[in-house]
């Protein structure tokens, strides 16, 4: 990819021409008509993921039934598809296991460690998302420990002073500015500290090199596309894994769960990290979405998503917008966030437009680049589109202004 | 219905004519010729159920994307549909929410009931599911509080004199035995304890009555017919819950998430016990699968179970088999669990003959009368084909010696 921007739609259309990558799309089902630049919130269906549920639906569920934990190998599928997202960040196949929530998997980390740090402080600064904020909050107040809320990027600093757990986005779900990995966990081994990362707004969209890291957890549904709600991963590095066991060792985490003993048992390694049933159906379809990463590395991934962020915000510029994200690719993840007071409302009308993207208050308007499904004419046509909603003033109407429950 | 048993296979064909709820089984897509006697365990789908996730799939997720959290309304789900758990189980409708795993929502409760009972002291029977013994475990080691595991029937005991937190069963997963909870209530009341109840076996089956306990657990994927794994729910009753908070506050129990705070503010509520996203299509299908309870009292479907489960036990005593279920049917949940030693080959036999039960080890054959699916003739051929299994003895055959890797 060469780093010259597009500088015109046929341009555009011409660089998608020539990316590998462009294929890809032909694996979603997307609506027809309608650009799609919210995958970092919710990443859109594939027709594998859909066929997947189908056949989890009618076939395993309503005639396996029962059977279906051996026959189907339901039992086995939260491991399996862990082994699958391990690829995508770096990791090996038996670090990463599928299961609960962010939020869970973020809570039972910084419990376990507890095992592991030289100091039970807590630690979050103070524009993370805010599940991380409030885990940390209710963890602290349970344990009664000692929680530092403090300002974005003393993080590390504090960590250094007090060798104590510190919960950090690899991505900044607003701005999409990256953490440096390798610069954070030095501080953490010098200080005895640990990180537990969270790599949700950074998982198929940045090439992470897990190994230097000892814990995270992460959303499957925004790059990774497993659906609405589909259940996160967690990671413990190997080195780790049996050093320490979940605050929430459900059924499942059993070293032999249908021996149904009265004493827990930990699993070997992330596997432990495993709680009550995993839903299935949810996770059936996250199994058959990562079929669309088959045979792509996490750089090329890295690399598109960068090119696309650069010709965003060179086109932004034109149209008179800051933006709050990182200017040098490398600093940044697979979205830009760029900001203006009428925000919500330039974002409603996009949308009537066909144009999806999202707005975090009082005035984020974010625009996601997967590299699935995303192209330098995307990028031209909702920046286009964006420039021509600022001057006709249509957002300035009662149906754009009025808000949503969710937004 | 009368309380003599049917003394043919006609006449029970004859019994189940004159059943109001025979009509229901339509409602589901179970496969032809088979006979499924592990709805305590995985309920099947409802035609309504594989219909409703093909469309959450389909039309909400692939077509209408991020929308659908509005405008398909998944941001009232969990809470919907809590609301309409909570009438099968004699709650108020806003005292039940849809979320996390049955672990993960007994761990929330234990802890959040530190804040109500007179000690942190946690009680757990030592035949209990295992997952609640687990997680008791894993809240005590995290918390660094008293655990007293104490033998099956102490729990009361052990409560009344410690005032802490008992994690109880209502219906007991192996033998069916059913809680006196009025009677539990009473000695925490007296106490200054409280109970959390899992009310996995119960939902669906038993008529309970949850205002006379303040906090609950239960399993939806059971007699509620879910879907695999489907997600759990939680009850707090309406006083005690703006007294109590999540030791897990995700961002989905916020007074308003969408705000984006850096600080904790809990719902009202039990809405406060949401945690992360909860997973969407796995949510629909569940949604979808209560329909199949429309119009009936928790009391009829107590009557039929009961009255499935005499019958059941009626014929085992003929075929020479012992029953560790209570006998009387005021104290038995919706299986009845038989004993041979050699029960898993005996299951695997009968399943090879098209009729599913389940077993446990040791020695525990188990066989659910969900009230919706069931009659007297499918009982009847139960137990018909289980007399045969024994007497030819094609249990003892490698085929069904093999043990699976789910029992």
């Amino acid at each position: 990819m060469t780093t010259s921007f597009p500088s015109s739609f046929d341009d555009c259309v011409a660089r998608d021409r020539d990316d590998p990558l462009a294929e890809r799309r032909d694996l979603f089902a997307l609506p027809d008509g309608l650009l799609y630049l919210d995958g970092h919130s919710l990443g859109p269906a594939t027709h594998k993921a859909l066929a997947r549920l189908e056949q989890a639906a009618k076939d395993e569920w309503a005639q396996g039934l029962i059977r279906s934990w051996n026959d189907a190998g339901w039992i086995d599928l939260a491991r399996d598809t862990g082994a699958r997202i391990a690829r995508l960040i770096g990791a090996g196949p038996d670090e990463v296991l599928v299961c609960d929530s962010v939020s869970t998997n973020l809570f039972k980390l910084a419990a376990a460690a507890r095992d592991l740090s030289a100091s039970p402080t807590l630690i979050i600064e103070e524009d993370e998302f805010p599940t991380d904020q409030y885990i940390a909050e209710g963890l602290a107040q349970l344990t009664k420990s000692n929680l530092l809320r403090v300002r974005p990027d003393e993080g590390l600093q504090r960590l250094a002073e007090t060798g104590g757990i510190l919960i950090r986005s690899a991505v900044n779900y607003r701005t999409a500015a990256v953490a440096d990995m390798k610069e954070a966990e030095k501080v953490a081994d010098l200080s005895g500290g640990v990180i537990v990362w969270d790599l949700s707004h950074a998982t198929g969209v940045l090439a992470l090199d897990m190994s230097i890291a000892r814990l995270a957890a992460g959303c499957t549904y925004k790059y990774l596309n497993g659906g609405p709600g589909a259940p996160a991963f967690i990671y413990v590095r190997q080195d780790v894994a049996n050093r320490i066991t979940s605050p929430l060792p459900g059924w499942m985490g059993h070293k032999s769960p249908f021996n149904f003993a009265s004493h827990y048992e930990p699993a070997d390694g992330v596997a432990r990290f495993a709680n009550g049933t995993p839903p299935i159906l949810s996770l059936s379809a996250l199994a058959a979405a990562l079929d669309a990463f088959e045979g792509i590395t996490p750089a090329e991934l890295e690399a598109k998503a960068r090119a696309l962020g650069d010709f965003c915000l060179s086109l932004a510029e034109k149209i008179g917008l800051q933006s709050s994200s990182p200017a040098i690719s490398t600093r940044r993840g697979g979205h830009v966030t760029l900001h203006h007071e009428n925000g919500y409302a330039i974002i409603q009308a996009l949308i009537a437009r066909g144009i999806i993207g999202d707005f975090r208050s009082p005035d984020a308007m974010r625009f996601g680049f997967s590299p699935l499904y995303t192209g330098f004419a995307d990028v031209w046509r909702a920046m286009d589109a964006l420039g021509d909603v600022l001057k006709t003033g249509e957002w300035d109407s009662p149906t754009f202004l009025a808000r949503a429950k969710v937004t």
